[in-house]
């Protein structure tokens, strides 16, 4: 295919994506296939002779929808959102044109420059303190990571090789691996699994701190001192904390303004992971939730769960670039370049796991722009109503119980009685494939969560999901004994 | 944006980029910018209200383009290429409105199908040996990951973990961090900066296996072995091997048939990175490159390089899904799903370190139809003949000297001289910014890299670049003494 039918097959793309989002509401938002499904519907092998474009495009309705679950349908409340919009689809499509590798300045200086503005524009948005801010006198910047995942290991394994580093200095004979099998990471028992899957990669111990409903769900600044002054005395070395403002079960916030001077003071490197909550920092209003931020020495959300910006697209920012440099940098001399030393500029692949990166900050200029910080404001507000909304229907039906504080737009309920009630409820819920969610286990309870996920979901859907939820429950609780 | 909005906004972005790349041949292939040119063209804060689209597409020119390396100029042959084709964007676009993160099975049904029947279809193009395809009964399978870097810290990781499952099945009192800082990796001194990254990341020892020039820079089994055996009577683990298969600096291939057996008897894993010389296996004249295979426990290359399928697209295969699985398993509430215990079932976030992933698949899936196997053969070919033409161009002139072996796409070459007239040659090239360059060392010498990578790369680009570089070395050779 050349640059000619490229047009008119991308303009008849453009029509096909506009109208699979306009009509998303009609499809069934799980789809209905048994695991296996696709393999029988297509060839076994690639063709020798090239298809027909109509056929390939004759095949999406055939072959991929029937098996898409569909994230953006007003009828998605499971996880947390994944963020779709126009003109991030527009400047992502401009990325794949020009199609970079952004591993150094010099491999394309405009992705790399574009990118730390970007994320200066976002750190001023949600009022960082200025270290976190490049373009500043401070020590530190942002990179955009693939995944908030990547980002807790990322600091974790620049946290470790802090630690070590500190450690040689002061006991340059010590061997390093007896310094690695000392070190011990802390995040909360809410935490996000990857939290705890970061540590098995870097190989250090992780260990959880446990949460209480009566506390609702945030790590305590008394429980994580106990725990950093019995591990020293067991002749451990508390390393890093993983602080979570929004946890993935009930958006529980720690409370980092007390849990920052611990680390502080024990050198300790708090990273805070915001991965859903994050983008309501721009409010004014959400804002406070972040206040202890001036303690952490990294702080990640993803802009591409709740800011409109396309996956993949996760924002990280540290206090000192040095620290998450010192951990990764590597300089072959095919990936030299004539300015590195300048010191004026950033080579993002000291930054991150992989070594390529696409034109990712393409999205956060256009979205940024298009919607302009209001517009994105609006958004975040608008979906935070909506949960409330959703919240007030819940308290108004006795038979339901609100499990945690809806903060933002998670609305974490069930029905007073027992787990399995509940998860006949839930399974119910999803076999009608009209709307989609899923559980979360709070203090041994199977609890259901409702996050308001879709660009487009309106009053009107939140209201005919509490119907279809009511008169589900009404069945699971006439067949069911109590 | 509303979607009535996108459909006109969507096809002017498909003109925009089709008079890109179109017309790439006239901008200069490198930019001239200096570090921080971009800060100043754009304001210092995101808009308060939205800005116009006409404002955000005329700043594409303005502040984009004039930082941009254009690697899909045919002009340029710095590094090693990175794939664009039509169809790639279109599935892109179309990957984008879909907009599903398919971590698990259930997060879309479609997402994983496709995914896994895609590395099969590619898995045979390849001739993989069958325990490395999916739908067989073999235990293994593949995976699309983001870059090479992670395939091959992925790969160490599940050997690892698999090396400590082994040790303490035989030692269950011995602690596990005294087993990992035994243990010790190895690769080839020529292999990609990654490699030794993974090592530093997974917190294990990796050793570089020298090579020299008379072996054309690949690893040789008696150099292995010896190693192997000398870390063994010092108390060491061996439990990772790196091959090389089309070295970053050369293109060089290290010996997997003589290499595998030894790794295999070992219990040492093998993985294979073939990241740019992988997509060439597909021609028969080729795939004995990739002979050794059978040995190997993992496999990965980058069709995201050499196949026309937009970045990021890594694939990676191996021998035994449960060994990847192994290392890296979560299963926390809020990811269970139905079908999870059924063993049909793929949730590819226990093959990965991200835990969100794109609808990938869909670019190899509309590339490998509308190309067609022989369609991909004759891309590979074309490129090869034309690095053939360069090499010819260079070995007939007295002045210049081939550096190693022209298997595929890669020209590896210098003037007959000290490494500063070869810098400085390069430096000259570089500057005038009609045709882009980087460098390689090979045995302690500056040698320029000449690597065929834009799709529509002729001919007659060949020879103008030829042109150029004689008629700068001539200017290069006349000022510095030799």
């Amino acid at each position: 295919m050349e640059a000619a039918e490229f047009r008119r097959r991308g303009k008849e793309m453009v029509d096909l994506i506009a109208d699979y989002l306009e009509n998303i509401e009609q499809r069934p938002v799980y789809p209905d296939v048994e695991p296996g499904y696709l393999r029988s519907l297509i060839p076994e092998e690639a063709p020798e002779e090239p298809d027909t474009y109509e056929d390939v495009v004759k095949d999406i309705e055939r072959v991929i929808m029937p098996g898409v679950t569909h994230w953006h349908s007003p009828y998605f409340y499971a996880y947390f959102p994944t963020a779709n919009s126009f003109p991030a689809m527009l400047a992502d499509m401009l990325s794949g044109a020009i199609g970079c590798i952004g591993f150094s300045w010099a491999a394309s200086p405009a992705c790399t420059e574009l990118e730390t503005v970007m994320m200066d524009w976002l750190g001023k948005m949600l009022k960082l303190p200025e270290d976190f801010i490049a373009g500043t006198h401070g020590q530190g910047g942002g990179v955009i990571q693939g995944t908030a995942s990547e980002a807790t290991l990322v600091a974790l394994l620049a946290a470790r090789s802090r630690a070590v580093r500190m450690i040689l200095a002061s006991d340059p004979q010590r061997p390093e691996t007896g310094i690695t099998s000392k070190l011990v990471a802390y995040s909360s028992d809410q935490a996000h699994c990857s939290v705890e899957r970061a540590g098995m990669i870097a190989g250090v111990r992780m260990k959880k701190i446990p949460t209480e409903q009566s506390d609702k769900y945030a790590v305590q600044g008394e429980t994580l001192r106990r725990m950093i002054q019995e591990d020293k005395a067991a002749g451990l070395i508390p390393f890093y904390f993983c602080a979570t403002l929004g946890t993935t079960p009930s958006c529980a916030f720690d409370h980092i303004t007390e849990l920052g001077p611990i680390c502080n003071a024990e050198k300790i490197w708090m990273h805070i992971d915001a991965a859903y909550a994050g983008s309501s920092f721009i409010c004014p209003e959400f804002r406070p939730l972040l206040n202890g931020i001036e303690f952490a020495d990294s702080f990640n959300f993803n802009p591409h769960k709740w800011l409109l910006v396309n996956f993949d697209c996760s924002t990280m920012w540290v206090r000192k670039r040095s620290d998450l440099i010192g951990a990764f940098k590597m300089d072959p001399l095919y990936l030299k370049h004539d300015h590195q030393e300048s010191g004026l500029v950033t080579d993002y692949r000291h930054w991150q796991i992989p070594l390529g990166r696409r034109f990712r900050s393409l999205k956060m200029w256009f979205v940024f722009r298009m919607y302009g910080l209001k517009g994105l404001q609006d958004y975040i507000r608008k979906h935070v109503e909506l949960a409330k909304e959703f919240e007030s229907l819940v308290r108004a039906d006795q038979r339901f119980e609100i499990s945690a504080d809806v903060v933002l737009g998670l609305v974490c309920f069930r029905l007073k009685g027992s787990n399995e009630v509940n998860e006949t409820l839930l399974k119910r819920i999803n076999n009608g494939r009209k709307i989609h969610l899923v559980p979360c286990q709070l203090s041994g309870q199977f609890v259901l969560r409702f996050a308001v996920c879709a660009r487009t979901t309106e009053s009107r859907h939140i209201r005919e999901a509490w119907r279809l939820i009511t008169q589900l429950a009404e069945e699971v609780m006439q067949e069911l004994p109590h």
